[in-house]
């Protein structure tokens, strides 16, 4: 697989202002669009296809990937840009099994918020547990709530935690640690902000040390800053949380080079990556939304240069994860050495949203489509190994619109050239320019391939996630702590 | 059947500022949301209740129903508004089969315009062939495309056209009509924007003269206004178009009364239900968005007096058009008068997108719950049936946008009181105050029951659903005028 190899060159492709003709392109320049029946994308009816891809039994391996911010704005946008409006994002768009699942948080009340944020919203699928805005992996009482993550590896199953923001962002932290508050990345932050949970108040420490704790066996993404704080209490007190990692057996690795040597990863030598001090730089950048954006030519994203080839991208993460997550399994079979215990991984594109906040259109878009390589990278697997599930969502909608061509609006508009040749222009109006763009409310698709995953189609909720997950891996059914 | 009744105590119920407690929101206030597992949808694996929705077979009815500009966003604030966060709309969230469908548009040039308008979209689904904004049915170059209503009707079943807008409105014209511009509702705007249409030139004739040309069964809608206009040429030439309707042997009506005293239509006597000059009344009214809404205190929805009980609701004029399509059948069948043919169906919910351009969050809601009812209809219908296929999707995505309650936003604002007393405040900011909100370009939720409604699974285009509908109804393959 050379994703990478591939993406790069569509990128500068794109930089160049090329038409670029990959394979979706060249699918739908073979039909002429405005013949009858030139734009569908079913041809006769697929009754049985839906039907083949039900499969209620048990998965041996689940991999879930967050597009955080990911709403179906967000999805149209990326696909009118990379493959046009008749294309198909190839990852994302080749799940056989669709739904759409309310996203609603708590607040400490109990009483729903129907704006949320990205820890309520990965609380809920983590543990299938609601609460409030803020809330690592605990409920409206601020008491832990066991998660995914944690009853998998209970069961004997790998684990395997990947984004591209920094490891003790909500998303990714949801899965390690239970603490009152989103911000408590490191012992400082926790002191002042979580403080039941510090351990110098007998509390479980902070998310970074209660990552330590549980010991996925694969950890990748930034956040390497956090690393350097010194623990305030405990058996590693006035240690950096990255010394007491290499203490613990931890393999530390922060660039694509020294994580392609890494061999294996176990509960012995669990694998920590951290490639950044901060979240993983954006694929691309471009034109900034402006009051006047949208009446302005139509512009190309660019390759973002500060992203080096030193940063593994997100389906180098997960193809990566993967390998290693499943490799001992395969070895051990072979070897007679052990059974295949199966793995529980989660996949964040993080910065779809973070490049939503920021009216970041460029930004967004490239995220998008990093993610959806990382959904082919995972798709791939799961038809070759034949019993894994994937489930590819989002945690929340967001800002973005799709509005006419050419139009500005009130707040700001941006007008972006597409890989068809179509202006397309997308509209930021929740904030002010200097503001951070608004999570919205609305429900969001959610998509499935594998056993277990015809529990997506419908409406549900995003704590089914969790049921659905729990129901597929076998894990206890208890999901309290 | 009496939705209406039970939709009026609701409302009075929610005029008063009371917390409206029907089944809905008593399900939820039985068990506590922030529980592990309170808010969800599914219990159990639902493999086995979707494999038994996918039906493969031929359909004898189909029952369309489209909320226009019913995005995602605008089927979660509505349900949250009355049915809570964590409840379901009975109607739109019954629908076991869903996925999303792409809705971009061409221009005259046959590329994508990513922000379609309602003409087109409808074309797309009507005629299965993709068009440009303001195109009624016809392609790219303006040729004539035959409609699911048309084909059905070729074929022996019984036809019906219902919609709360003008019926020659985009949505339900293009089922009855082909007309290169959607303004070309009477003879009047033919002549001027239409010329190769108007029957002076050898044309089919404006929307409204080749609805009572094509003549479905039963047609019900507002739009009256147009039919006071007199023929420009041909048989009819002089004569008002209702004279005409009255000469062709439709039935005219015009109010509740009116329309429960008809007992049949069919091809000898169709019915033609005009309830209003122009768009039938709204069922809600409430504050306007403005600058700052968002900041005010959160307000409730109240009934709007324009609509009286002379106007007939939705879910009325479904309940009367498949009684009336069925009831024949029934009659053949059982006194071995004929043989059931079936029946094809478009139900519009129009004004949604009416009181999204309007920034009129109540009046946005209000629609989508009276669609709501009529989906309910329709579903009570096809499941004591057994044989009969329902579609509810929309044409277009829409502006509005729930964002944190309480927040301004640039653009407006409005800040609403949900059945669950929680404040919900929705954005609109694609367009200024005096101006008319955008469509926006997502992608869309679409969802069905019965026969072929597994083709709604997954990702498809609009395009598709003409099909799906041709296979279900077995419907001639070609779709050429």
């Amino acid at each position: 697989m050379n994703l990478r190899t591939r993406s790069r060159r569509l990128a500068v492709a794109a930089a160049a202002g090329a038409l670029v003709v990959g394979s979706s392109a060249l699918a739908y320049a073979a039909t002429d669009l405005s013949d009858h029946g030139g734009a569908q994308r079913n041809h006769g009816d697929k009754t049985k296809t839906i039907a083949r891809a039900l499969d209620g039994g048990k998965a041996e391996n689940v991999i879930l990937l967050i597009g955080d911010g990911m709403g179906d704005s967000e999805i149209t946008s990326a696909r009118n840009y990379e493959h046009g409006a008749a294309g198909k994002l190839p990852g994302i768009d080749a799940l056989p099994l669709t739904g759409q699942y309310t996203t609603y948080s708590l607040g400490k009340d109990g009483k729903p918020d129907y704006v949320p944020d990205s820890a309520a919203t990965g609380t809920a699928w983590a543990t299938g547990t609601k609460s409030y805005d803020g809330a690592i992996s605990v409920d409206v009482d601020g008491k832990p709530q066991a998660t995914l993550l944690e009853l998998a590896k209970k069961k004997g199953l790998r684990t395997g935690n990947v984004s591209t923001a920094e490891i003790q962002d909500a998303t990714p932290a949801v899965q390690v640690a239970q603490v009152t508050s989103r911000r408590c990345y490191g012992p400082v932050a926790t002191a002042a902000q979580c403080p039941t949970n510090a351990l110098e108040n007998g509390g479980e420490g902070s998310i970074s040390e209660q990552l330590l704790d549980t010991r996925p066996d694969v950890t990748l993404g930034g956040g390497a800053a956090t690393f350097s704080e010194v623990a305030a209490a405990g058996r590693w007190k006035g240690r950096t949380l990255q010394q007491q990692a290499v203490e613990r057996g931890y393999q530390l690795v922060d660039d694509a080079d020294s994580l392609a040597k890494v061999r294996s990863a176990d509960q012995r030598r669990p694998l920590l990556g951290l490639f950044a001090s901060g979240n993983l730089a954006q694929r691309w950048i471009g034109p900034k939304a402006t009051e006047d954006g949208g009446s302005k030519p139509a512009q190309r994203c660019t390759e973002n240069p500060e992203r080096t080839d030193a940063q593994p991208t997100l389906a180098d993460l997960t193809d990566k994860a993967i390998d290693l997550l499943d490799e001992d399994g395969r070895r051990g079979k072979g070897h007679g050495g052990g059974k295949d215990e199966g793995f529980f991984l989660q996949v964040e594109g993080a910065s779809i949203d973070k490049a939503d906040h920021a009216a970041n259109a460029c930004g967004q878009i490239g995220e998008l489509i990093d993610l959806d390589e990382a959904v082919q990278v995972a798709l791939d697997y799961a038809k070759k190994d034949g019993n894994t599930t994937v489930i590819v969502t989002a945690d929340h909608a967001h800002t973005s619109q799709i509005v006419e061509a050419g139009s500005t609006t009130p707040g700001y508009t941006v007008n972006l050239l597409t890989n068809e040749d179509r202006p397309m222009t997308i509209n930021y109006a929740t904030a002010e320019a200097e503001g951070s763009q608004q999570h919205t409310g609305s429900q969001l698709r959610i998509a499935g391939y594998g056993p277990q995953a015809a529990n997506v189609v419908g409406l549900t909720d995003q704590t089914d996630l969790f049921f659905t997950i729990s129901r597929a891996l076998g894990l206890s059914k208890s999901g309290r702590h």
